[in-house]
């Protein structure tokens, strides 16, 4: 399944290579920033896809044919063209863990790169990270507004793509999900597949109860039947509670129904009752059909007794949203020994880049465990934690908060260091896992899903400074 | 670039086959349905993935790493797996061509197979066939709103994923784009990659200018500059027209100026001043940043001064409309040589289904070349165009009209006999002529982006027929 994306790149990423090349320029190494803009809907974001970015850097080459191919838009030198032949990466990238919760402008991956590479894997980096993270981020609110039941991912056939679809399954998983209905992400990425029947099901057969017979006889561990084929409450749940009868009375143990229409609240009500009072209280229903956060957290207010729900086209399209605006902004280049720091001016502040290669550190009151506020510094830059720290908004100056019982955890990583792979990538499980503990570090405030207060995310005062530097020389040339 | 696609499939589809299998059923030829139903924003839409789906469909067949995968859930019968290990699709496909356009309802895809192969294609071919005709609709739209100037697909960075950044750019260009920024998609479908520089490049040198002059000088037959970077009209354009003259004086023809950001149509007017000013009413303006078919037509309506178009995020996601909710039904099963017709029997009118194995017709007026309707009938019907035809709508059969002077287009195509490709398949510029070829058989009314007028879409009385019977002996038997 190792697909060769290296042609998936913008062709203007191409074109200035090539005039990099030209130029004399290829060799010089830039710093480039992924991170996001504020939105409304996405607070914070649950970062997924690391894996899939380091399989295409790691994997970047071009094959013959990709050569004839830009060969023939005649915009290439031969010169350039036989550099594209021994292409690799081999620069440095950055990232936070997948699973990480980031806010707007922190930088979530930093590629350090000859320029040249560094253009070339920018479409591809933003395509994977901006994709997943989106869906794990979606699959978070989804699973908190259902509040403890289970959230299976159903989303295959409306999905955008077979891609979307297996690694939006994967990121649904790590969002929160219990797990998919997607047969091969369960296997690219060792998970239980889990579904139940289709009404197709129950029309191949002469009687509804005939299938519900016939499903309870193959899979007597795992009974789950779809009972709104014909009529719901009249038909589907009369007929399940005779064949979980008939199970009990074999000492077999039925899972329960799903429910796929209808006014999910008001059915499952009904059908929990009609259940209870069959003996079959220990019996669950599934619900699904166009669900979301805020149809999953309508649901439950009124009392609707659903115990798993399976959400499909919402999620795994991330509906309300379905992009996230991550970009890829140059930050630095290094000539002459040191690091040159770079910014994209716009009137708009919100579009104003932050300059130099960087980090950030989420900082812990220790009193609590819970984190503070975040810092963005310099790479290099050392946050001394024995001493009182002053954070300060970037954009109200006169907000200051000063810290004293705190700790600094570094949230970036070095894992490809001279195009090589240097850490041990985590299994879905344990990135899902490490999603919890990253929740559990937030006061609640901060994570709901409607309008969570305002988490703080500083610069530290070198990096505020050389920003502000970068500005006042933009005005004074405007002058 | 062929990857095997058949474990993505929803999980109920192989726990269905191993029941079918285990009950006997799995012989039975049954008929699906590939339609989608009404939703405000797509009156019609224009089909696109066929080729994918005949792809995926082709080359169906399990490894024996899936086969061992299936084993390790403990559901399925070493009997079934076995079959599984033999697997091959070896039915019937049914599809109109792509480009098509269709309104609700209309099938786009019959699958007719033995049931485990018919069920086991439902996830992927309503993923694959979904997401390529939610954005070759999608890219219409756009293209309409442009009114003549070019559109662009440049959504890479923000597709769902690596599939919907390839096969979206594909649908795209299906349903109008000039062209894609997507190198690898311009390499697989025979396309030329589009793109400029980026503001990193602008960034890469001392100066503005400078970076200007790098690019005339690169590519002196595409030289399309972008001039947002520090400041558009104090500073992008007066470069960029600087570039130019300089161009001009050695005979070369500069190609335009891109903008990125800011207010459009405020800056587009400006610069074009400027530029004709400046003795360039040649050159042309391209424009980019968040646009979909509402914004294009916005600022049109506002005379704003674009040539064309690069629309990303919104097309490439079909950001309004995420997901296309095409679905796969059954409509009938074959039994002792006859075909039994089978529908989804619901409360809502909109989720009943039409059964039989069926096909449509456009009916086009002779006298003008105009279509005036459809008509879903049974697969085997035959429409006599040499007597009047009286068409009734589906839900208000007083709703009646008389056609005698036309011609009844068949819509769909047997494309896969017993599991074999039997036709040629058109390239993607065929597909796009053949969009603008079907638009051109509509009145404008049909096919405008707000609000179009509805276009008939009516059953035969034969297939109404058997309809209502169906919905009967259904009443009746709840009685």
């Amino acid at each position: 399944m190792q697909r060769n994306l290296t042609m998936m790149t913008d062709y203007y990423e191409l074109t200035m290579g090539n005039g990099y090349f030209a130029k004399k320029l290829g060799n010089e190494t830039a710093v480039f920033d992924m991170f996001y803009r504020p939105n409304l809907e996405h607070s914070f974001c649950i970062v997924a896809g690391i894996e899939q970015l380091v399989e295409y850097i790691t994997n970047l080459h071009f094959e013959q044919d990709d050569i004839d191919f830009l060969r023939k838009t005649k915009e290439m030198s031969e010169e350039f063209l036989t550099y594209l032949a021994d292409f690799k990466f081999t620069g440095n990238v950055y990232a936070v863990e997948e699973g990480a919760i980031v806010f707007p402008f922190e930088p979530i991956v930093i590629v350090e790169a000859p320029i040249i590479e560094a253009q070339i894997v920018e479409s591809a980096l933003l395509n994977i990270v901006n994709f997943q993270t989106l869906i794990a981020t979606k699959s978070q609110r989804v699973c908190r507004a259902a509040n403890g039941s289970g959230v299976l991912e159903f989303g295959l056939r409306r999905a955008q793509g077979p891609d979307a679809a297996i690694y939006g399954a994967r990121a649904a998983v790590i969002g929160g999900c219990v797990s998919t209905s997607n047969t091969i992400c369960a296997q690219m990425f060792d998970l239980v597949p889990k579904g139940t029947h289709a009404h197709s099901w129950v029309m191949t057969f002469e009687d509804e109860i005939d299938s519900f017979r016939a499903y309870a006889d193959l899979y007597p561990n795992n009974c789950l039947l779809l009972v709104d084929t014909y009529d719901t409450l009249r038909s589907g749940v009369p007929n399940a509670i005779k064949v979980f009868d008939e199970m009990k009375s074999r000492g077999l143990h039925p899972v329960g129904i799903r429910l796929d229409s209808g006014d999910l609240a008001y059915l499952s009500k009904k059908a929990r009752t009609m259940l209870d009072n069959a003996g079959h209280a220990d019996t669950k229903i599934f619900a699904s059909g166009d669900l979301d956060e805020y149809v999953i957290s309508s649901l439950i207010s009124q009392g609707a007794k659903i115990d798993i729900y399976g959400v499909g086209t919402k999620l795994i399209t991330s509906n309300d949203t379905p992009s996230l605006g991550g970009v890829y902004k140059m930050s630095a280049v290094y000539k002459d020994g040191k690091y040159i720091p770079k910014m994209k001016i716009s009137d708009n502040p919100i579009k104003m880049t932050n300059p130099c290669k960087k980090t950030f550190y989420r900082l812990i009151d220790k009193a609590t465990g819970k984190a503070i506020a975040d810092l963005i510094t310099l790479y290099d830059e050392v946050i001394d934690t024995s001493k009182p720290l002053v954070i300060t908004s970037p954009t109200e100056r006169w907000k200051k908060l000063t810290l004293d019982n705190f700790d600094a955890i570094p949230m970036m990583t070095r894992i490809i260091d001279n195009g090589k792979l240097i850490v041990d990538l985590p299994t879905v499980k344990q990135i899902k896992s490490k999603v919890q503990d990253n929740l559990n570090m937030f006061w609640e405030e901060y994570t709901r899903n409607v309008r969570p207060e305002y988490y703080k995310v500083d610069l530290s005062d070198a990096l505020y400074d050389i920003k502000q530097e970068l500005i006042n020389q933009h005005i004074r040339g405007q002058e």
